[in-house]
């Protein structure tokens, strides 16, 4: 194989890594930070992507596509924003090169074609789509404007790690513009239900839905609401987050509106965004020491039938009877390969499978097809069954939904047995540092206590779930009067 | 309506700008250059890409993703390649911006975060893709190696026009490895065709296939095929390319194969790409005067619906026999909407999807309810017909078909009477200035004298069609002898 994987318990980090390496989905690349998304990892971004695509479109959203490009100034006008961006800024200076007169073959940057106002390389589009809508909304007629966009995206990180944080990522980002604050509070919230339902439902990962405190908030927001999921080694993945941006982006770029009732109004702000990072938590929460485990529905292969013969008298009865299956699996609109090359063994097709994920392996020979089965094995459980060549189709697709709801109720399961109660600063530390997970615990409220503890112990309060139930306490860590508990966790 | 279009007779450059402005298909941006492609636009292109995408995956293609950066040194690898992209690239030179000491709430360039080697927003991605595929391909097994890429990209053009040629584009770039020239040959060619099956199939736009000339070729390929289509005013536009590559960037990027034959050899190369340009190409071809005209295999809106009523009672009949109607043909996969907004006129809803170029109006009052039947009227001959409601999915659905027909037959007569035949000069020069279209002539073979009728009448040779039949005759410029005609025209 030369495929080993680090296994989890010997260093999870490693094991991650190799997996999305040897898995297929992605690699490095020669620029700093930024990834090449290998054809396997961008077939499974691609069922994400075209799913979440549907669900923004059933919502009334419609796509667009604005400038990669955001001029300095545009920036500098929402303050927040501009705080929260200008540190991991890519900056465009110039518009030329020339040949390097000293060099033959050699370019160098041409200082006469310099910019009379550098360019920044989106960090995330608000300042130059809001600059676009100063010119599209005059009235209450042209809200709300709900408008979805899937673009690339650049952040300069300092350490960055494959599809987790990397300088480049894909993502979608929503931009929405309403009359009024209710009705834009109400999209900020129904977006994260659609994330929640789309990482619940297709990705079978179980989150919890809440709001960040004011420190963990998005730069320019004034309420962020997000999607917490917990991987397998009991930190937590941010897996979605959706703005109330208030009137900030509105009054930065002067876009009013003539309500109902003929006066000039600011107009009220929601963005929301998912990335390609939802593919390294898919990863890290599912998979295990043999390789990836993709969840049917997004999976880039649902199905692959591996061949047992010998010679090619056997070999063509098995193609015949494949055929047929393949037939049926097709017909039910489930997605098969036949891996029938003759230069590897089946054995390492199996582990090759196996290390990607496929969900279901199929396999097939001369007594299979004397006894009228198929070898079924699914990849959740790694086990395997004889099972009947007739209404393999409806058995499969079965299995598949199976398999599904296998992975989520494990990883449920896990989550739940990893969110723990703790009413003392000992008990805290203790809790997450030898079990992990979320730490449920008494907050006083205040941005310095959640300092102290970021810094001291790197748990931060991933959200503030939603519906909390209200109880009196006392802060885990400073003893003062609290009202809720809150979610902590050390977090990708 | 607040909607007057220029007309293309006084002038088609405005009228090119004001259709595609006020059609709502994008609009200027702040970035110099850079266009927003506004949702009705973006639908089209979604239409496009997805149609495309499909026919490269039934040709064995998958999609990957690369990094939007290129690092200086690989742009200097392929020395043609550079050399025909250096002059319009945007450059990033550092990763951060500070707060400006001297001036509150403004950001500097931090002059501390320069980068060590400047990165190129990539103008084209074989110089990037090349690098990854060195570590991909070792033997004649990971052979071929067909990957398209669906991405942004930017040139730094000087002259911009929306769609036509802007700062930012999209489109998809193929590159493929081979194990042999023959094989890469073929694919360029087999992509080539792709590309015209989808022009003249889905967007109803004739295209001539040919080869260019060593002057037109793409930086660092050994052939360039192209498609080559006509615009309502006479000049040509290239409408895809698709390039053989040869070894360059193999060899500028050392990836070698293990043969069946057990030799290291140099990997075949070849890339194709189309762009949001077609998106102009389309606007040219078909619009008129009152408005775009979309081909209905591509229309983001088929059909359109509008009630004629006077009071609640009647909107209501007519709401009841719409709803049927619409549940009829969106059973039929025809995409349609019910326009019932009130606070316009029936006639400026007419108007606005005569401008917007939705194939098929269907007008529907209390009268043609008696009658059982509907109005119906056709975009591209603008005719109006009564038209019975039973089987009315049936009838819209080969109406639009007719109408997609219809389209490609117009362009075509049109592109068919704009191809002449000329053997002098006068002839070349008053054809090209006084008809437009395709100059078939005779030419000597030489660069010199394509450059010299390229600076004397503003004609490139658009192409040399494939088959092109040999003719002996003398160079139309030059006196020389040739041996075949070729296509010159003004081109965008």
């Amino acid at each position: 194989m030369g495929n080993e994987l680090t296994p989890r318990a010997t260093d999870y980090s490693q094991w991650y890594n190799d997996l999305v390496l040897k898995g297929g989905l992605a690699d490095y690349s020669a620029v700093r930070g930024c990834m090449v998304i290998k054809p396997y990892g961008f077939a499974l971004w691609e069922n994400m992507r075209d799913q979440l695509d549907k669900m923004f479109k059933e919502t009334g959203h419609v796509n667009a596509y604005f400038p990669l490009f955001v001029p300095k100034s545009f920036l500098e006008k929402e303050e927040g924003h501009a705080e929260g961006f200008a540190k991991e800024c890519a900056v465009v200076t110039h518009y030329r090169l020339k040949s390097d007169p000293n060099n033959k073959g050699k370019l160098i940057v041409d200082p006469e074609a310099k910019l009379d106002e550098e360019l920044i390389v989106r960090p995330t589009s608000e300042a130059i789509i809001w600059n676009a809508y100063k010119d599209w909304i005059q009235s209450y007629r042209d809200l709300p404007l709900l408008i979805n966009q899937w673009a690339n995206v650049v952040r300069w990180e300092m350490r960055t790690r494959l599809f987790l944080r990397t300088t480049e990522f894909l993502w979608q980002e929503g931009h929405t513009a309403h009359a009024t604050s209710e009705e834009a509070i109400g999209e900020a919230e129904k977006m994260l239900h659609v994330y929640a339902d789309f990482v619940e439902n297709y990705m079978a990962l179980p989150v919890i839905k809440g709001v960040k405190t004011a420190n963990e908030r998005f730069a320019g927001a004034l309420e962020t609401y997000c999607i917490e999921a917990l991987m397998q080694d009991g930190k937590a993945l941010q897996a979605g987050t959706s703005h109330f941006l208030g009137q900030n982006f509105a009054k930065a770029f002067d876009v009013k509106f003539l309500s109902k009732e003929n006066k000039q109004e600011y107009v009220w702000a929601t963005s929301w965004g998912v990335s390609t990072r939802l593919i390294g938590a898919l990863v890290m929460a599912h998979s295990d020491d043999e390789g990836l485990v993709m969840p049917p529905r997004i999976a880039p292969l649902q199905v692959a039938i591996v061949p047992i013969y010998k010679g090619p008298e056997q070999k063509a009865i098995v193609d015949a009877k494949v055929d047929e299956i393949m037939k049926a699996l097709k017909a039910k609109g489930i997605s098969v390969k036949y891996d029938d090359s003759d230069n590897v063994r089946p054995g390492w097709k199996f582990a090759e499978y196996e290390l990607k994920g496929v969900p279901v392996r199929i396999a097939i020979g001369q007594k299979d097809i004397e006894n009228k089965v198929v070898e079924v094995a699914r990849r959740d459980t790694k086990e395997k069954q004889s099972v009947p060549q007739e209404n393999i189709a409806e058995y499969i697709s079965q299995l598949l939904e199976d398999i599904q709801q296998n992975l989520y109720n494990r990883a449920l399961a896990y989550r739940d047995d990893h969110i723990t109660k703790v009413d003392t600063w000992e008990e805290f530390k203790q809790v997450l540092h030898e079990k992990g997970g979320f730490v449920s615990a008494h907050w006083d409220g205040t941005s310095e206590t959640e300092d102290k503890i970021k810094e001291e112990v790197k748990a931060t309060i991933r959200c503030i779930p939603l519906d909390n139930p209200k109880e009196d306490g006392v802060c885990v860590y400073s003893g003062k009067p609290s009202t809720q508990r809150v979610l902590f966790a050390a977090a990708y």
